[in-house]
């Protein structure tokens, strides 16, 4: 148990780094007084769109919290029963079972619940905070840089980006584990209970998640979609030209989505899967009273920090500035220096905490890592211009943009098919190896096999959320990088520099491609895991021992119609995820209108356009446009969970239908929408891709000619990449959340859905 | 149960119905020399395309009896076993449980399965052929009707429809109802075994149906892209001119997908679910004794075809011939005394056959047939010019083909809301409905509540199917109307003529969308009751009385990846078949531009075109390519029963683990092709009518000027409505087949998943 001290001192640590990383971009050259001036805009724009952001959601959050607490004195009993195997009796010889119970009043546990769900809220919107802060600073310096070499350039935004990663992981392992510390210790409860108090924290995490993703997705692509038809198709003036009063706003834009809303979505997959792991670990607890694997998770956090620490160091040593060198490899090297520390840190924390049981798991954990590997590859494969499907996509421009867009949904479509296939086969093994480990109960108790499959799943499952820092340091490299291009582009840089920021702009939309990758399949398996851990919940709520498997049957015909339900729910947020970027993208159309008509020295370039107020407006539409989807992604489930408890008794079943429901909803509700994000996410950014590759010249004419930019066939590949930006920056991203979220909401709410 | 004799009697009446009626168009005027020039290529064409594609399927069918037998015959231990309530023991005083048990040879049950499916393959295409064959001929006859009134050519056009209408539903309930009463009377099986024996009919209707739909909807659609890509974009010449060999293979398209593919999704809908209710019955009747549970739906069936004979007969009542009448108006009327009919058969059956539960029961009818009207009119709503949904795409043309797209999608992705909302309360609340019916065992034993409840969904499932001949009427209306637009069109018919077809053929469109509503709301109903009859034959090889409920526990790993590959399954499905017009496509492309580049008198029209070998091109490359995801279909749930049946030996679920991974796939795999078929026929009907309606000049220019045709919002809709053509024609329609496919490839094979 020693190891535990490791959790503290990696989040600290990784603070400290952070921080070093921060003051290490800060102090570096800040470039030209043009370059000042537009970063200056885009700072002021995002700080404006934050404060606006985070004013709104706090506000949602604190009534969420109002009612989480009077719902949950309401429902609750407080009572928490567990029953665990004791001592073997000397007189029977065999081991005693005893009901460990914790009673709190249904006050005190409204409170408890309320208040992590507003830490876990507040540490959410805190890492995002902080790390667009710091990414909006970054592209400055990165731009600067960028006027030297390459090499220098790399560094800053790849610094600048784990500023944001390495904060994010940080707080939700110090905000997990603070929590259960004061949960356990200070307020006296049981270890073995208090994961169970504490999952406030990951719904706090998954509603801030929400609509930081929701309103971060329909800013960033209204603000993109209304600058280009604004400027480009109305007023015809080039993409990024500073008369464009929605050049700032679509600049901006880009650190909202994938910085603070990316942010956002790993903070809550991390904090949950946290939890969640946690409340499996109770069950193997309560037959082995080990309290070692309920703090396992936390532990292979904290190495998993340490290990994207060094990754990150080891790119500066792989990166070489003879100009020859894909700005891809350093990174990739540097992902697989991480890789092989994971593993070594798998090693040690299940060796040293898992006992017997530990070579089982170790392997468990290496197919997490494993999928990790996989899905970054498998992003690459569908969504790069190197390979089969964007070809494809970009030769079917050539009839226009309808094949273009038939080829892309065919193609989007198919990649479902990998995707399933490799969750399937990382939850399948790493349950199977789970069943082969060697517990040992107290009094010789044997553990049930699927207790220890399913913790075989979670540990596959935090294996591969062990990047998670590296992995969000790269995505966070994206907006960064893309900025930076902006600045050069907007304050006129020659030439050298601009040639820098394109290579390096290219990396960014890769590994912006590879998280969305590795985001949804992580979400694939968390799913899983947070589904076993209510079905924990919903045991210790009704008295039953944990390694009791209860099921959610599909065949009965509420649970079938509540997974219908479910289903139905990701196709009608994404109806309303993507509806919400046009009409946020009118607002800004009518503004950069209206400053048009009313100051006319705009377009003679004697006049600035009030970029602010562009902003503003973008802002204001798109955190009007996210309550819907909002609330029906949270609503949904509590509306099906309370009509089949109330109006479906059914006295078979204990607890009646309404749980049952709720996890048909659930997990048939994330199995549709795994598949969903995906086909969003991959279509969206094969159609990006091919317009590149056609941009790139990549192909030819009949006659061997290059087929250039503005061709009728690049025109095709537009609509495409069109149609392809709200799927994969909108509503894809808000899917994964909405996924976790389905999760978390009922784990808080499940005594709203079980008649006692 | 004198009522039965009702079942042939209202099958022959129906063939006979539809003999009359198919004398009654071939009879008719014949219209001038053009017209029958050209509905002689048609017909040729149409011919030439049924050999083939029948050959090919009839090829494959047998490899599949022969492969169904051969696994029967090893799997099977031929024994079927099911406990039953006798009669009460005098001394106890209470029902004795008696086993009753039918032992045939497992070579003797391979042949029975083997020839059930061949003859309902051979129903199927019989259905099928004879329909095209009077489709084909109508359509001349509707043109020539269409030179005097409209009248005169309404009922042409409908009496043709409906010969096609009838026979699939007479073909349906005489195959089902001959072969279960040889394999009960001639075989001397028990009847309430029987059912069990026949399912192989049910599966050889939807082999035969996904090939048919697949087939045709790839070669539909690729004439259709085809004709247009190569005649009006490339060589510059009108839509339907006869210098484009292309155009008699897509006037034959229109007949392939509506009426041949159409016809067998639906044969296979009623046949399936008539068999999946007499299994359903069969538990009651292990109960009751009572057989009369296990005729019902047979005799329900009887009912409505005889409710829908009446309903035909009376539009030409309500055609007036004034010119003001809109033409939907007598087929509205049509229905609704169809319906009013069907509540009174309903109300016939249940009484004289279910006796005192008849109340609750009619009550479940009567919600079918209200899911019914329900769909009907949602899919107007979501399709139809008139209200908002398709308004709204057709304005997103004014900002161009993305932003047409983006709505589209948005749309379709929101269709899914209200149609999951429907099937829901059909199925909750026939369920519940049903659990209250008052139905006493003998010996006074109850039945448990499930039993009762989900023959209740059954019921539902049989009222909506009630009408399904007057629906199908309704759909092979449509593309004899188009088609007779066409014939108009290429024979240079006069004006009056064309105004006449121009009307019937939106007509045409609006009964096409309204049938694919039905066919899914349908198939979304029938699986729950088909799911339901799989348990029921699980239950039956594992010798479990049919009145206990067995789980299917989606929170089991591997039950739950199962259903990830059941949706990854409707994904690359439909990936597979929308990916195939387009390759399909490209081979008449090839052909025709081969035909003007080696016969040049084609174009000064000295030289007649190829038109056969166009077609039969097209045909080649359609039949092959719906090879791969047909296998994919019907190999994908054999597959992972299997894996998962040798692989993952789970002791503690009774048979193991295969069968219920194989329920899992079933049903979240049903669940997400529901939801994906409803996205895909919406969004294509809505995209396709969005165009209609700017065609209609019913949008202005702000400058108030109407927006006509070729202009480039026009423009922007057509690139929706040749996106949405696969989506709504290929694969929507396919999606629904393979739903219920996955349930019947599984009835007949669940003792390959189950470990005895």
């Amino acid at each position: 148990m020693q190891l535990v001290i490791l959790v503290p001192i990696a989040g600290i640590l990784a603070v400290l780094f952070a921080l070093w990383l921060a003051y290490d971009v800060l102090r570096r050259d800040t470039g030209t007084k043009e370059m000042q001036d537009v970063a200056g805009l885009i700072f002021e724009g995002a700080m404006a769109f934050l404060r606006r952001q985070y004013t709104t959601i706090a506000a949602i959050a604190v009534v969420a919290a109002v009612v989480i607490g009077v719902v949950v004195a309401t429902v609750s009993d407080g009572v928490h029963r567990i029953e665990f195997t004791g001592e073997t009796d000397p007189g029977t010889n065999t081991a005693v079972v005893r009901t460990g119970e914790v009673v709190v009043s249904a006050n005190q546990e409204a409170v408890l619940t309320a208040i992590a769900f507003l830490v876990g809220a507040a540490c959410s919107a805190l890492a995002g905070f902080i790390g667009m802060y710091i990414s909006v600073r970054s592209n400055l310096r990165t731009a600067a840089a960028a006027q030297r070499s390459l090499k220098e350039a790399i560094t800053v935004s790849l610094r600048g980006g784990a500023v944001s990663g390495f904060l994010v992981v940080a707080l939700s392992l110090l905000g997990v584990s603070a929590i259960f510390g004061v949960y356990s210790r200070l307020l006296d409860n049981p270890p073995e209970i208090a994961p169970f108090l504490i999952i406030g924290f990951g719904f706090g995490a998954s509603f801030v998640a929400l609509f930081a993703q929701l309103g971060g997705g329909i800013y960033t692509k209204a603000a993109d979609v209304g600058a280009d038809l604004v400027g480009k198709v109305e007023a015809g003036i080039p993409e990024d030209d500073p008369r464009n009063a929605a050049v700032i706003a679509d600049l901006v834009g880009d650190n909202v989505g994938d910085c603070a809303g990316r942010g956002a979505d790993l903070f809550e997959s991390m904090s949950a899967e946290n939890i969640g792991a946690m409340i499996l670990g109770v069950a193997i607890f309560s037959v082995t009273g080990r309290i070692e694997w309920v703090m396992f998770p936390l532990v292979l956090r904290a190495f998993g920090i340490l290990a994207s620490m060094a990754g990150l160091l080891s790119v500066s040593f792989f990166a070489r500035d003879d100009g020859r060198q894909n700005p891809m490899t350093p990174l990739n090297n540097g992902f697989y220096v991480l890789s092989a520390l994971c593993v070594v840190g798998l090693a040690i924390t299940t060796r040293v905490l898992l006992k017997d049981a530990w070579g089982w798991y170790f392997l468990c954990g290496l197919v997490g890592i494993l999928t990790g590997f996989a899905f970054v590859y498998i992003t690459q494969y569908y969504t790069a211009g190197s390979w089969r499907p964007v070809q494809e996509i970009a030769q079917a421009s050539r009839t226009g943009p309808a094949t273009n867009i038939i080829i892309g949904t065919a193609v989007g479509f198919e990649t479902t098919a990998v995707t399933a296939i490799t969750i399937g086969l990382a939850l399948v093994t790493s349950f199977i190896l789970g069943t082969h480990a060697d517990i040992v109960g107290i009094g010789g108790v044997q553990l049930p096999g699927f207790t220890k499959g399913i913790f075989g799943t979670a540990v596959a499952t935090m294996g591969m959320l062990m990047a998670a820092a590296y992995i969000l340091a790269m995505d966070t490299f994206g907006p960064i990088t893309d900025n930076a291009g902006g600045i050069a582009e907007f304050s006129g840089a020659p030439e050298g520099t601009r040639h820098i920021t394109d290579a390096l702009d290219t990396v960014g939309n890769t590994t912006k491609a590879l998280t969305k990758g590795y985001a949804v399949g992580s979400a694939g398996l968390a799913a899983f895991l947070l589904f076993s851990a209510y079905l924990d919940k919903v045991k210790e709520i009704l008295g039953i021992p944990l390694t009791t498997e209860i099921p959610v049957n599909v065949a009965n015909v509420d649970v079938f119609v509540a997974g219908l339900l479910g289903v139905m729910l990701v196709f009608l947020f994404s109806s309303l995820a993507i509806r919400a970027v046009g009409s946020a993208a009118q607002s800004i159309i009518e503004e950069v209108r209206r400053q048009f008509r009313e100051k006319p020295g705009i377009m003679t370039g004697t006049e600035r356009p009030d970029y602010a107020r562009a902003v503003d407006i973008t802002a204001r539409a798109a955190l009007r446009q996210m309550i819907a989807p909002g609330i029906l992604a949270v609503g949904l489930p509590i509306v099906v969970g309370v009509i089949f408890r109330y109006f479906r008794p059914n006295d078979e079943i204990p607890g009646g239908t309404g749980w049952m429901a709720v996890g048909g909803l659930m997990i048939v509700g994330t199995i549709g929408g795994i598949m969903l994000a995906t086909f969003l996410n991959n279509s969206g950014g094969a159609w990006d891709n091919a317009k590149k590759f056609i941009e790139a010249g990549e192909m030819t004419n009949p006659d061997g000619t290059v087929i250039k930019k503005a061709s009728p066939e690049h025109a095709a590949a537009v609509v495409g990449d069109t149609v392809g930006d709200p799927f994969k920056d909108t509503a894809g991203p808000a899917l994964h959340v909405l996924i976790k979220l389905l999760a978390t909401v009922t784990l808080v709410l499940a005594p709203l859905f079980i008649k006692t």
